[in-house]
């Protein structure tokens, strides 16, 4: 199985498909093309969230402002699964996040350089590259990764890395930012959701909302804090855009305080 | 196979597929997953006017403004098919459909409650409990479904019910109503096409407006009438959006009168 | 295999491949949907541009804005390949570039009318028409398509072309065309890149613009030409949309003078 995720669109991904395809016969299975342009930390999240409820798999990941630079790409083994990208970070929450969910198991970490003479463009490694790359991976199996002509060893310290930010408490005042917004407008941050377990309601910008289990705990258009399914507190809108109602966009800070309901 | 039908935009869907791919290596088919927000009535038309083309298979459709309430999440066997989604209606026209499409053979139809105890996540339960339990029913096949350990029977009259509207002719006059507007801004009724067979043109709001087999039939720009490929009169524009031209949206009355061309 | 291409948006798509996993266990690959509506050339464009990446494979290709006239619809062979659609020339570009891509093979190329009597709807052949014959030649084999039944077979020449336009050079001032506009705003024109070559800028529009081979080349937000992926001259915007800032759209005019950068 090869996933893919890109901030592509249309039809760019699917002249990555037809060049994978040429070289195995993997179900390809796609995570999002519509990612925030250019946007690697937003990237980084969703690759984090969404690929560890994956089985085994090579997964595909580009969005790459630095594309014909000389940034490297990179191809980060963990365990049984292959993640293929450029080196700019996108990849390394993903990876903490499944080392850390086998801990018991010590799963290899390997990190290899991607090494193509003269792709075929400088604008579209995705398809010239990494696709190639993802499918070699593949058709080698990720336990014989080794074996890859193109891969060439590296050490995961001189990866590029990045960190999503963690949310801080000073007493009842919770600071946090907002990581990103989702399609239905939800704004998810990066404040524990069980930093809130005990609260019916949390002043947030100067107004007391109230902290639910669900959205349809409040009515219809009316603004509630929840604990979202990637078990962060999100701002959002029963039925509407919490990011329109709170006024937040990705990369916003978020000050909360946990309070009684009134 | 498992298709997968939902409002979920994007990248959601990914993280049912994983969950799925990880307890069984079905083929999966994308439906839709830009349906209208929280819109079961919608949905419950797009899954009946869809299904029925698909070979028989377990059918993912969360369309489910009342997640994390106590609604039920729910199975429904159609012969050899098998339906799943939350106890909104949405999944009933489709039942429908299925059971009278083929009513010499008389298919077995069964309902079941899915019984997941504390999910992972209150707002996420296309993830945390109707993927997992699409997938154990493609695991243990349809013909099987009784095997599987998250369901327990219920009788599909204690399910919650959904009609689709019906129109209504009086004399001349035929009333009916826009069940969804589809991406080409065609505004789709529930009035038969058939009711318009023997006729040139329609009077819709005082305007006289052609009715034609095929879009092509009047020039671009244009207002028509036409029977759509799920058998319902449509509103549209040829090369262009019905619903502006008519200024319709779903669930807006329609008043036609059939007449004679100029 | 069988690649989707169509203009249909959401849900249509599924319906066709419920049509064609009726009738075979095809590996289904999406390779767009929006495509700009009722547009043949952008989708000829976009064909020519990914279909040869795909290994052998019949590919369905759906922008039909005479649907239910008497135009025809056809199957065009190439060798390994296999092309659906309507006689309205989208085909023709990718069949041209499939050709000339194995000149030294001389490929197969055949040309059949699919001939359907009675679709169930006058408006969506692509469930009703195409879908299924695509699914009996893939079913039947490429290589044995002349034993699908519901084909007959045409002159290639008889079928309607179609032809991208060509960019012209006159002294130093180069002529060419926007064929499209990417996801990203990309404006593509029909310049082959390496008529800029050894340039460091040009002045397209009375302002000079350097030529460079990546985005990253200059500051977020500056324009750009580059050659893109498809071997084209490309007004872009590095991280912006080159279509806004170019004030170009698919269809216009360009003219461009090589020129020494300041």
């Amino acid at each position: 199985m090869i996933t893919l995720t890109s901030d592509f669109g249309s039809p760019y991904p699917a002249a990555m498909k037809g060049v994978m395809l040429r070289r195995t016969d993997a179900q390809l299975v796609d995570i999002a093309h519509d990612l925030p342009r250019q946007d690697p930390r937003a990237a980084a999240f969703w690759l984090r969230e969404t690929i560890p409820y994956f089985p085994p798999a090579v997964h595909l990941a580009v969005v790459d402002p630095g594309v014909g630079t000389d940034r490297r790409a990179i191809t980060i083994r963990v365990g049984d699964h292959a993640l293929v990208g450029p080196d700019n970070g996108l990849l390394r929450p993903v990876v903490r996040r499944l080392r850390e969910s086998v801990p018991e198991i010590e799963p290899t970490v390997v990190a290899y350089e991607i090494v193509v003479d003269d792709p075929e463009s400088a604008t579209f490694h995705g398809r010239d590259v990494f696709a190639p790359a993802a499918a070699e991976v593949h058709a080698a199996g990720v336990d014989s990764i080794e074996t890859v002509d193109t891969l060439t060893s590296l050490s995961l310290t001189d990866c590029v890395d990045l960190t999503l930010p963690t949310a801080t408490r000073d007493g009842e005042t919770i600071r946090g930012e907002v990581l990103v917004v989702d399609d239905f407008g939800n704004a998810i941050t990066n404040i524990p959701g069980e930093w809130l377990d005990d609260f019916e309601a949390a002043v947030i910008d100067g107004d007391r909302v109230p902290v639910v289990d669900t959205f349809a705990s409040v009515d219809p258009g009316e603004r509630l804090l929840t604990t979202g399914s990637h078990g962060y507190v999100e701002c959002d809108v029963n039925q509407g855009r919490g990011d329109d109602a709170f006024g937040l966009s990705a990369g916003a800070s978020v000050t909360i305080t946990p309070t009684e309901a009134d």
